[in-house]
Formats: C-alpha cells, sequence, structure tokens
C-alpha cells in the first residue's frame, strides 16, 4: 500500500472524483487508443472521462523508464520490464494528475473521441475452470449429475491453452460461428450456424514478466509476475463444445472469439481489493499453496440486450473473489512442467459462478442448459443468444468514495455467414 | 509440376548430389542458421552439406521479392508474401544453385560450422489427433478397449491448441519435466519428475498465408496456405497427462518442449509426393471434403540412444501418408468456426502410427503402457524414456535418384529440476 492508493486522492481531472466514475486517480489502467485527427494508435492511461496520451508524455519527458516504452501501440514493452518500473509508473502519473500538480490538458482526449484498440499483444491465451460452482454445473449437465466435479478438480486449477489470434476488444462484432453440430436423437453431425451460443464471465489474469522454460514458478513468484487484470468473455458454442469436447478438450466452440475489455487494470491498483478465496480443502500441493490473500473482491455484472431495445437486463451478478483456485495459482501450476510463460500471455479465469441463481456466470447455467429461459426487460425471453443481442460485462472493486473500475467488455453478436 | 521437380538437375554444390543426400537442389528448405564468426542468425537454405544465406544473397540483388524478405531471422516475411512469390523464390534458387550456373561459393557455410535456430516465429502451435491407429490405441489404454475411438473421430479432425513458447528446434536439449501425478491404487495426487516421458511422432504444418476472423476456408484454400512441412516430436508426460486431461484435454504433460526439425520443407518440394489417404467412411461434412491427393508419403524412423552408448537403435518406421485426416483437413477444420489463422501458426499432425507394431510412434504404444518394454542394440530395455537418452526423429521422401529429406528432429533428456 502505497500513497497512490489514498482513498482521499483527487485530480485536476474533475470527471474523475466522482463517486461512480471507473476511472479515479487510484485506478491508473492502461490502454491503446487512437482519434480521428491522430489515426495511429498509441499507449494512454484512463482517468475520468479522458485519456492521457502516454506516448505525447513520455516524448516530453514526463515519465519514468528512459523512453521508448511507448514507442509501439501495445503496453507489452513497459510490463516486460517488472514491478519496479510499473510501481515507478504508477507513483509518477498519479502526482502528475494529482489535484495541485500543473494541469496537462494537451496530453488529453475526451474517451468520446477515442477508438479503443486491445491493449496488449496477446502472446498466448490459457483458459481455465476455477469456479467449483460452474465445474458442478457444466458437470452435471454435459456429464453425471452424480459425478460432477472430476477427481482432479479439487487437486489443481484445471486448464487448457486457447486462440489467442481471436481475442479482440470491446464493441468488436462477433460472427455467429459455424461448426461441427449433432443434434441430441441424430446419426450424423451437420456442420451449422451453433444455435447454443453463450457467454463465459471471466477475468483476464496478464502475465507482465516473462519465466524461462524448465523454471517453475512458486505461488509467490508468480503473483508477482500478473501485470494486471481486464475483464473477459469466453463466448462458447455449446452445441459444439458438446460434440468436439472429447477427449482433447473444447477447440473450435471457443475459437472464434474472446472479447476482452480495454483497459488493463494494475494488480497493483486492485490491492486494497485482495480478500481470501474459499477454503481450500483438500490442502494443495505444496507448489500449490498460498500465504495471505490472493482474491480479489470484484463486484461483476452480465447484462443482455436485444436489438431494436433501449434497456438492457442484468442477468447475472458475482463477484470474482468467490474462485476456488487463485490466477497467482493457475500461472504456477502453468509453470509447472517448466512450461515458458511470456509477457502478453492472457490467463482467463475461468466462468464465474456463484452460489445463487443470479449468479451464474453463463446462460448455459442461468438457463439450466435452455430448459429455464430468462426473462428480459422488453418481455422476451431467452434460452441462448439470438442475433442481434448486445451482451456486455461489467466489473469495478468498491472503495471507500471511490471504485476502481474496469469498464466494459461488450459485444453485439452479428447473423453467422453463410454456411 | 514443374522444372525445379526435374529429377535428373544436380547442383555445383557436389554434395548435393548423392542419392541419400537430404537436400538435394530438388529441395530447397528453408531454415535460419548462425556461425560462430557471423553470430547473428539469418535466413539460409539449405543445399547439400552447405547452407547459402539468402540475407546475403538478397542483399547482393539475386532475388526476387523486391528486398527485405530475409532481413528478420525468421522466415515469416517470405511466408506471409503468398503463393505466387513462394514459387518465384524456389525457381531462382533452383536456377542460382544449379550445374552451369556461375558458383557463388561466397554465399556458403558448411553445415558442420553452422548453428541451426528455429526457422520462424510460431505464433500458435495447434496439436492434432489423426491417425487412426494411434486414436484406436490411445483410447483403449486410457479409456475403454471396446469403445476406443470416440464418436466424433471419424467425423472430423479432432484436435486441442498447445503450447507455442516451447517449440524448440531440433538439437535443443530436454528437461525432465515435473508435473501432478496421481500414481494408481494411490489417494493423493504428487508433484513429482514424470516417470512416464514419452515422444509422439508427427509432423507439422506451417501456415503460410493468413486468413480472417470470421471467415472459413475450404480444404483447397486451406492447402494453398501451408507453406511446408517439419519432423515434430510432441513429447509428453504421460503420466501427467492421464490425471489432468478429463475433461479439458492435455495441459502441461505436453507443455514443457516440442521439438521441430531446422529446416521447413515447402510443398512444392513435396508435390511429386503426395498421395491419397485412407478411403475415409463415413465420407466427410462437405467443409472437409478434399479433391486429389492430400497426403504425403515420408518415410518416417525414430531411433533412442542412451546416454554413453554409440549405436542408436530405429524403434519406429512409418509413413505419414497413413495418416486419416490431411493437414489440410485440419486447417480447414480449424478454421471453420471463424478462427483466424496467422503466418507461423504451427499444426501438429498427430502422432503417426501404421498397423505395424514397428511402426508405432509412441513409446505408450510400442511398449503398451510399459507392459512390454523395448530391446535395445546396447542390451537395455526401456519401457519409457531414462534421463541421458537421445531420441531423433529422421524423415525423407523417396525420389528416383534422390530424396527430399526433412533432417532430424532430435533431443537428449536431462534429469529433472530438483522438486
Amino acid at each position: 500500500m502505497n500513497e497512490t492508493h489514498d482513498p482521499g486522492l483527487k485530480s485536476w481531472v474533475e470527471s474523475a472524483n466522482t463517486e461512480t466514475c471507473d476511472f479515479p486517480i487510484q485506478n491508473l489502467p492502461y490502454g491503446v487508443f487512437s482519434r480521428a485527427d491522430a489515426p495511429a494508435p498509441r499507449v494512454g492511461v484512463a482517468i475520468g472521462d479522458q485519456v492521457l496520451d502516454l506516448a505525447a508524455a513520455e516524448a516530453a519527458g514526463l515519465l519514468p523508464g528512459g523512453g521508448g516504452l511507448f514507442s509501439n501501440p501495445a503496453i507489452n514493452t513497459l510490463m516486460a520490464r517488472g514491478a519496479a518500473l510499473w510501481a515507478e509508473m504508477r507513483l509518477a502519473l498519479s502526482r502528475m494528475l494529482r489535484q495541485g500538480a500543473r494541469p496537462r490538458p494537451e496530453l488529453l482526449t475526451p474517451m468520446t473521441d477515442a477508438t479503443l484498440h486491445l491493449p496488449f499483444e496477446v502472446t498466448e491465451y490459457t483458459d481455465f475452470y476455477a469456479s467449483r460452482e460452474h465445474a458442478t454445473n457444466v458437470g452435471s449437465m454435459f456429464r453425471d449429475p452424480a459425478n460432477a466435479l472430476m477427481e482432479n478438480w479439487l487437486h489443481m486449477p484445471v486448464g487448457y491453452n486457447g486462440r489467442a489470434s481471436t481475442v479482440v476488444v470491446s464493441g468488436t462484432d462477433i460472427q455467429r460461428p459455424c461448426g461441427q453440430i449433432k443434434p441430441p436423437h441424430t446419426d450424423q453431425p451437420t456442420y451449422a450456424a451453433s444455435a447454443k451460443l453463450d457467454i463465459e464471465l471471466e477475468m483476464g489474469a496478464v502475465v507482465g514478466t516473462p519465466s524461462e522454460m524448465g523454471a517453475p514458478l512458486s505461488v509467490a513468484e508468480a503473483d508477482a509476475m500478473i501485470f494486471g487484470y481486464v475483464l473477459l468473455n469466453d463466448w462458447s458454442a455449446r452445441d459444439v463444445q458438446v460434440w468436439e469436447y472429447q477427449p482433447l478438450g473444447p477447440f473450435q466452440a471457443k475459437a472464434f472469439a474472446t472479447t476482452i475489455s480495454p483497459w488493463v487494470v494494475t494488480q497493483e491498483a486492485l490491492a486494497p481489493f485482495r480478500t481470501p478465496g474459499p477454503v481450500q480443502d483438500p490442502q494443495p500441493l505444496p507448489y500449490l499453496r498460498q500465504q495471505g490473500p490472493h482474491n480479489f473482491d470484484i463486484n461483476l455484472t452480465v447484462t443482455m440486450q436485444p436489438a431494436g431495445t433501449t434497456q438492457p437486463s442484468t442477468i447475472c451478478r458475482t463477484s470474482f473473489k468467490h474462485m476456488y483456485w487463485s490466477s497467482a495459482q493457475q500461472l504456477a501450476h502453468h509453470a509447472g512442467s517448466g512450461c515458458a510463460m511470456r509477457t502478453g500471455d492472457l490467463l482467463g479465469s475461468g466462468t464465474i459462478s456463484g452460489a445463487a441463481k443470479g449468479s451464474l456466470g453463463s446462460l448455459l447455467e442461468l438457463t439450466w442448459n435452455g430448459r429455464d429461459p430468462l426473462q428480459l426487460a422488453d418481455g422476451s425471453e431467452r434460452t441462448f443468444i439470438e442475433d442481434g443481442d448486445r451482451l456486455t460485462l461489467s466489473g469495478h472493486c468498491q472503495g471507500d468514495g471511490y471504485r476502481i473500475g474496469f469498464g466494459q467488455a461488450a459485444g453485439t453478436v452479428l447473423p453467422a455467414a453463410a454456411v
């Protein structure tokens, strides 16, 4: 904890000083933006309803690090430099943006004029399965309710490698995928548009500093490598998934798109919101044991808004704090075989489902595979996503008089390509 | 077929003109090399026992493409430019290296003086499961001999996303991985060095030109995007795999290392060795149907050589032609959901096992999970790999008086890190 976390801090950017602003001076998340009159994307930091141009600030000699951190339109260079510089940069930005510092409006772009891009180059994308409630629910539906949780689940953060080429930033339209589907009670599969398109509400941990091939990590070492977090929607085609996933896991059912929020909220900004996760019983093996709180209390919501309507319906409210396995444990497990981790690796937490019905992080669970349709505000019903629906993930940590917000991870579903 | 395939062609590099040379003028595979007196890696082409420096040849104005293709130590730039330039480059190199052309010894480095590096930046790595014999054998051992082949297997090329960060070039030592293992007849897993370290004999297809997100590919389009092939050893920790792989597939059991051969043999060089694969029954869905021969008749061998011995023992002889699903079908399936494919994506074929006992591409199958040890030339026995063992994959297509060789994908296993 240091001066950048002081709840009393205010910014000379007045819009940052309201209680419900996602981007107060205690947050300072990094992203990549462009504007119509300056179309080359560059790194910025969100403050209130503005973006501070870090490429320009660096060029003006206002930032630590020796230069060259923001000459690429991605934060990978900063992330690779390590935690000492991350802290130094945060402190410099906090001091630059505080009330009392010299205002620098020439470095600001209103968010309404900014186009946001992927904030980092996604090196590889891994997805986990770390909510006990979600794993139990899916196991009940896909396999056997009596043995929903597999035997390995309580011993390791189960995960699989996902597809990095289709990680997109919030706002990108999502084309309904086609895939191989075998409807129940039929003999033959078909190749068709998915009829069970779903979301998965997740957080994504972003690896900052790399690890060497052949070098396992402790949970503490793994935790220190995580630069920050984003909201993550692991779009899933359930009908493709159930036919393809045995024995090698999900593949094309999740390869078509993954949406992340545009601002990477640093782990340092989240430090005041660390909280213990659920008690882990059985005790994890030594390589997975963690000291201190490694979960984060991030309030999460999902809304669904049909095309042509004006009112989004909230379909899920939950918290990241419920996750059984922490992101640090996931990263330690990932490197446990000697797998090299790299700057820009993205680790999806797995679907975040709580115990209550309204806290489930996928339509698969919310509608129990279509059996119990959701009622939306406009009077329509949903089992899975229909064309034109807009799905939006939001999240924030609630501080004393301020919040650390993530913005949104949103996408509108477009019709499938012709088969 | 064009003049570069003429079996009668000879090179002014005399060592390229012997019948058993892997790198005759009909081959012309691309790699990346350095030498002690010129340590910056650069692209080269193998010819006989020499490497032709393409960065130097380009700088001398001897190559098509307009320059800049070989300024990076990777062939990704060339691959991204597309098939017309690939053919033009091959023709130019063939004409430059032929008997009768002006010899350019100043562009040559003896292979014995060359250090070989990864030939391309591996963007993402995907691994398939496309040998019917292998899938049947593994299904029998890991699951149920009566239902060894899962219902989806005959309808799609089953695959999963692997880990790109640990793809290494032939010659790189492989540290025995640790991982979470639950021995049979025990209640609790442990974290320990793998006791069932294995190989998987595969070919790797290298994606040359990219495809867009949301744009499925026909098999013909997919085939045209493949730049070339390498040998690929998908090292596998079987004891880790059997405990972790349900329900999301292999993860740390295969994340610690994948070895590829240093020379990318172009699909164009392999054209004379195209052959039909096994008859596919049931007929694949339309998006997976292929016209003409899409398999390749590549003779493959695996040798194992214990530390301190001089004689490698051949433990497997097979051919790539046996694969049920072709690499082009795999790539079409991979893009079937709209998954974007990128230059440098590596697609492992899956373990290449034939029907005969000596043609099985993994120790898991060769020893039937350790039940039937192998006898090696030095009198020792093996179930799985022991520390110090060197495993070497080799492959070539047999032409009329020449061969198109792949060189080797070799690695020596070192002891695990201390747990």
